[in-house]
């Protein structure tokens, strides 16, 4: 599914606030007649967007898959899209079975952040030095401990899983478009991510694209695994969930 | 200035609605202590965006230009975004002196529209063809009555100069992106256009891409001056006044 993060508190079922999981369960509910629960490829900040979110569930009704694709989408706003649907067998879990995922962080640089974009970036007034945001990246690749980049009391929250904070990058990049202001984004595959990991990663390169940190710095940083050490946690609004891996 | 005219009536100072230039008037009135009348440089209709439109007004206020530029933007909304600011010549008219114009059509095509580009795309279930679309934009170019593509009723609502609806076309291009669903966008660039022009055109060569009516058709209804011989109106979200010329 792809949805649009700015009016939802995030992925995760909450009692007051809209959000995408208790939105598209009530909509399963009111298919189906009875409570469903969807399990997320991961629990998405507020504001975070997505291109393509997994989630399952179990049901034994008689709707067929593409039923549930055509009936969501009548049913559900248009900030929230199901683009596929498919069976998979008993007990598949869109979390627990997944092999990776892949994010987009979207910035715009120079000038003024254009109106039209500005829930969908993050704008900074002047253009960072993309050479040193690619040593960073180059850094990010193969297995490290990601505590520096780890979302503070993550572990009281139940987001650790049995490996720690050790995570696999396989993909690190980042991508000039072409205009003004100055499109970049910055893209990560890996075979899991900690809490806030892509938008600590992200805050932190700034500070090296704006000068404030040296690519040492940041080496010293990911080595240190102490999150004070990194830069600010960047606005959810650039953040998109682009894929997640079976 | 460029703004997001998701949520605005367009343009034009409406008595209920918020408008664009209702709501620029009000700050620059805050500004300045005085009712400001501004000047755009056309009326965009509600939901039309805007990257680069001008508005002109008169004061004789003794704020230096650039302090409007700050004032504006930590008054107006995030939704509305003062670029630039520069002092003419009295008299000067941001509509009277604009010498042309250019504008964006962004579309999408193929499957679902991504949530996060809804507000600012027409999305196509499938892909039109673009060799007949370009063939249709190339028929643009030069010097013709475009009374087929004017939207009723312009005339009376004072819409018309003296030059009837003969406006001159200097540039009709497409351009393809990258992506799925893909993403489409037809530009055009001449000294005038008329009320929903842009967006009857598009609508026009679209019938022409997804194979209801032929080139030749496309040549006929320019050529015919009938409104009712056009396709219809695309929705307002997808364009955007890209430029305004002096």
């Amino acid at each position: 599914m792809a949805f649009d993060g700015t009016g939802f508190a995030g992925w995760q079922r909450q009692k007051e606030d809209p959000t995408i999981q208790g939105v598209v369960e009530s909509k399963l509910a009111r298919m189906t007649g009875g409570a469903i629960t969807l399990h997320g490829a991961g629990r998405t900040d507020a504001g975070v967007h997505a291109l393509g979110m997994t989630a399952s569930f179990e049901t034994d009704s008689t709707i067929p898959c593409e039923g549930f694709r055509q009936g969501l989408n009548s049913l559900l706003p248009p900030a929230i899209r199901i683009l596929d649907v498919a069976e998979r067998e008993k007990g598949f879990h869109a979390r627990l079975n997944a092999k990776g995922k892949s994010y987009l962080y979207r910035l715009t640089a120079g000038g003024i952040g254009l109106p039209t974009e500005r829930l969908y970036t993050y704008h900074l007034a002047k253009p960072p030095t993309t050479e040193t945001i690619q040593q960073c990246l180059a850094l990010l690749i193969g297995e490290h401990d990601f505590s520096a980049f780890e979302a503070t009391g993550s572990r009281d929250l139940g987001y650790q899983g049995g490996r720690g904070a050790v995570r696999k990058i396989s993909r690190a990049e980042l991508k000039s478009g072409e205009g003004q202001p100055l499109p970049l984004t910055i893209e990560l595959a890996g075979d899991g991510f900690l809490r806030h990991m892509v938008r600590n990663i992200v805050g932190t390169i700034l500070e090296v694209g704006k000068g404030r940190m040296t690519v040492a710095d940041f080496a010293a940083v990911l080595a240190g695994r102490d999150r004070a050490a990194a830069g600010p946690t960047a606005p959810a609004r650039g953040l998109f969930l682009k894929e997640v891996y079976y």
